[in-house]
């Protein structure tokens, strides 16, 4: 089925869900107190992407380098990622080492080779301009609003920040903020940004600074989500099966944007309609059920290994727990 | 109506399901960043009744100073709570000052006096050895023992504790672990009880030490729920109305156990029916709404203001909020 949308601009239904993400892809080197790998696949954009496959077409648009192992490539392939903005540079790829303490919670940065991620300045193939679904993950804010000022027509714009630009780029993300829909962000970094030592208070204020929605992530402790009318709390699923956590976060995104997409799904003003609710907090679940998946193992090994079934195996049991 | 049960012992219907808690009642005085008030009713004791008073009959067994205001006493007799076991002793009331930092979560002991609380070792009156359901609160484990040895035919004993008694009477403690039904207990003493970095460990764990169930507190992260055959997580209610935390987990445990009590409740073994899933999810539901309640105000200023009415409107909001 085609039909005719926004002056003669033809599309085919599996694009009206279409999800573009903008980010970093690493080779990462994670430790944990009893194992070690070294030159894994990671960084913000394959974990969304991987998170998101489950519900809609994804496309990423991130810088490798010269050294990217093709298998890697392949990896996005077999898994129906569009890799047309996989964007071989001139370099190295961005490459992270870090370390999990005992509780697999805190984490030390050993070492960061931003490498062609240092230079990146997205320009978005023209194929990607009118994709409805964006999800700007962490990175520069400048870079953030450059994307912005490329994309045609979304439905939903959301962002990921971190520590970093909240320091250094704080003016420019707060430009982002104000051209999102939804904020996602960590639990410390919701604290930073808005200066409030109360979560829950953190997540209005950042409300008053642009996005109409807020999902601050607290890790084992799950998240929380805000818009003007309405607010809620997800806990994580309970498990004691933490491999690595690496990228949970950004799964989690995927999962929840993956989910919003599938649904086609709109805002049309700050207020949120009890459905838009019931789709949020479903999303936010969704999420939460990828991200558990995704610490069970290293990279992304637990989400190329799983079906939608086994998500919808998992969501039907974070359903069961929060019922009484 | 009267029945006939264990050996003739005679029982009204209201004694089947009456609650007795045993531990410390206080004089508090509390800074917070904003507001300081002296000489306020506190105490695992009083913050435990007020939040089990909504469900049953609840029996207090607690020193007191003969310094205790007797507003205070009459408080309990408002509220229907059976104030027989609250014994005055030669001296002053345990008191103890707090601050709270700016996050409203951490908290310093600025000033302890142990007073009576020091020297208490509690005598159960005959009318109380019969009592179905005990909450041993936070207490030196060897009187947790003694409490026990006089206690006749508990359907139900659940037993909290803090890092003092797991630093100086862990032999004592790990004893007390093997006669209770459950233990309630925070995720930071959790941890210290267990030397496992993970909650979810830890929850399993202490199961292996005695319990049939473990309720890991979080604070304004929700609660853990641990048996041999089932595990839930449950959220806070989101707030920024929090005034003082104090007793939070006291009153959460009086949520739950006076819910637990006024089901008759008994477990039968180890293994969870789903019948008792949902009973416990429902008692964990009902503590986390009695501790929204506590911090919203003072003392027990928050749940002598409210009714049964509020705290079942509450929980259809909690509800409400978990489902999906």
């Amino acid at each position: 089925m085609t039909f005719d949308m926004s002056g003669g601009l033809h599309r085919k239904d599996d694009s009206m869900s279409a999800l573009l993400t903008i980010g970093s892809t690493a080779i990462d080197t994670i430790e944990t107190p009893t194992q070690r790998r070294e030159n894994i696949l990671g960084g913000s954009v394959p974990f969304f992407a991987f998170g998101a496959k489950f519900f809609t077409q994804v496309q990423i648009l991130s810088p490798i380098g010269t050294d990217f192992p093709k298998e890697y490539i392949e990896l996005f392939t077999k898994h129906g990622i569009d890799t047309r903005g996989l964007l071989v540079q001139d370099g190295l790829t961005f490459r992270w080492t870090g370390r999990y303490r005992k509780n697999m919670n805190d984490r030390d940065t050993l070492e960061t080779q931003l490498n062609v991620l240092g230079s990146f300045d997205p320009v978005l193939p023209e194929v990607f301009r009118d994709t409805p679904y964006i999800f700007l993950a962490n990175g520069a804010p400048d870079i953030q609003q450059n994307v912005l000022n490329q994309c045609r027509i979304p439905n939903l714009v959301v962002a990921d920040t971190m520590d970093l630009w909240i320091n250094i780029a704080r003016e420019s993300l707060e430009k982002v903020l104000q051209r999102v829909d939804g904020l996602l962000i960590n639990d410390s970094e919701a604290i930073l940004l808005t200066g409030d030592d109360s979560l829950v208070r953190s997540g209005r204020k950042i409300l008053t600074m642009g996005p109409k929605f807020v999902v601050i992530k607290k890790g084992e402790h799950g998240a929380l989500f805000f818009a003007d009318n309405a607010i809620f709390a997800m806990p994580a699923l309970p498990t004691e099966n933490v491999v690595d956590p690496t990228g949970a976060g950004d799964s989690f995104g995927g999962g929840m944007m993956g989910y919003l997409a599938s649904q086609n799904f709109k805002m049309s003003g700050r207020t949120l309609s009890s459905d838009d609710v019931e789709t949020f907090k479903t999303a936010v679940a969704y999420g939460t059920v990828i991200a558990s998946h995704t610490i069970e193992g290293f990279s992304l090994e637990p989400l190329a290994a799983i079906t939608r079934q086994d998500v919808d195996h998992r969501l039907a049991q974070l359903r069961d727990i929060l019922k009484f």
